[in-house]
C-alpha cells in the first residue's frame, strides 16, 4: 500500500460539506491537493466540474484516474487509503460493521431528514420512507451517542469526522435538538487540532475569494 | 479471513428492500441464516426488532456481535466478508473508489430522490439538497450506464445487485423511466440464477405468511 501513490485532490469549496472532508484529510496525515471552488459564483455547476461530478457537489474526491463523489463514500475511501491512522476499523475488525453502519446512516437517513425538517415536510407513512423520519433518525442518533465518547464508543474513527461536522453545523443552524450528548460530543470533536486546521485553510481561502470577488 | 466465522443471519421480510440482500448472500454463496419476519402484521416495528434496529427496517445483518443496518452498509459489509466471490472491488483496486461512489449514490441520492418523486415534492434549490433533484439523479445513473454491460463496467460487483434490484423493482412501480438501458440493464440482472433463487425462496416465504395469518 505504501509504495502506491496515494496523493489524492479534493475539489473544495470553503465553509460547505467538504470541510469534512478537508478535516479528515488533515485527520489522517493524507498526501493531498486541494482544488478550491467559489459557490458563491456558482463555479461548482460550471461544466468543467460538471465533467467530473455531474451533480455538482463538493466534496469529490479524484485519486490517480478514479473519481470518488458524495460524502460517505469519500471519507470510506481516504480512512482506508490511509490504514496506519487507524481511522477505519480494518475489514475482519468486529467495529468494521459498525462502521460502515454508521457512516451510510448519515447520507442515507440522516441528511434527507434534515432535509425534510427544513422544508417543513410532514412525514410520510415509515413504510414509504427509506430513511424513517427525523424523530426517529435523531433517537437512534442518540442512543448510539449514550456510550461515547465516541459514535463507536472508545476509539475515535473517520465517521466521528463526519458526524462531528455535521452536527456542528446543522445545531449551528438550528436544525436538530441542541441536547447535551450532542453538545457535548461537538466541544470534544472541535477541540482536535485538525479540524482547527481546516478552519484555518477554509478561513484563508474564503479571504482570498472574497478579495478576489 | 477462512478460519473466521463467517456466518451471517439476515433479518429478512419477503418482497421488501431486504430481497436484494438475499440474493447478493445468494451471489456470494454465503453461509447465512434468515430471521424471517412478517411486513404485513408489523413484525419489524414490535420491540425486539427494533432492540436490533430501532429504525425497524429490513435488511438488518448481525454477525458475531456486530448489528450492520441499512441497505448500503449491509451490501458492502457482505461484498467485503467474502472476498472470493469477487464482487468488490478490493481495497487498492482501481475500481474500489467508484465502487463506493455509485453504492453511497444510492442511499444518498436515488432514494431520497425518487421519495421526493413519489410524494410530487416540489424540487427544492440545488445549494440545499445533499440529494440534488430526481432529475439529476436519473441524469448521473444514466451517463454511469451507458458504458455497461454493468454499473462499473465489465465487472459485475455488489452494486449490480443494488441497483439491478432497485431498478426493477422502482420501474415495475413506475416511479422511475423506462429507458431502453435501465430496462436492458434489468433484464440483464434477473436472469441471473442467484436472482431467481433469491425470489423463489421469497415465494415460498410469503406463501407461509399468508397461509399462517
Amino acid at each position: 500500500m505504501t509504495t502506491q501513490n496515494r496523493q489524492v485532490t479534493l475539489y473544495h469549496c470553503p465553509y460547505t460539506r467538504s470541510t469534512g472532508a478537508l478535516t479528515l484529510l488533515e485527520e489522517l496525515g493524507a498526501d493531498y491537493q486541494l482544488h478550491v471552488m467559489n459557490m458563491k459564483t456558482g463555479e461548482q455547476r460550471k461544466p468543467e466540474f460538471l465533467a467530473i461530478n455531474p451533480m455538482g457537489k463538493v466534496p469529490t474526491l479524484t485519486h490517480e484516474n478514479a473519481v470518488v463523489t458524495e460524502q460517505v463514500s469519500v471519507y470510506l475511501y481516504l480512512a482506508d487509503l490511509y490504514p496506519e491512522a487507524g481511522l477505519a476499523p480494518p475489514l475482519g475488525d468486529p467495529l468494521r460493521g459498525p462502521y460502515l453502519r454508521w457512516m451510510v446512516f448519515y447520507g442515507s437517513c440522516f441528511e434527507p431528514a434534515v432535509v425534510d425538517r427544513v422544508q417543513k415536510r410532514e412525514p410520510i407513512p415509515e413504510q414509504r420512507s427509506p430513511y424513517g423520519d427525523f424523530d426517529s433518525v435523531i433517537r437512534t442518533l442518540l442512543a448510539q451517542m449514550k456510550d461515547g465518547p465516541w459514535l463507536l464508543g472508545e476509539q475515535f474513527t473517520a465517521a466521528d469526522v463526519l458526524w462531528g461536522s455535521a452536527l456542528n453545523w446543522t445545531t449551528q443552524f438550528g436544525l436538530i435538538p441542541e441536547v447535551p450528548a450532542i453538545k457535548q460530543y461537538i466541544a470534544r470533536f472541535i477541540e482536535r487540532p485538525a479540524y482547527k486546521r481546516a478552519l484555518a485553510k477554509d478561513a484563508e481561502l474564503a479571504a482570498a475569494q472574497a478579495a478576489a470577488d
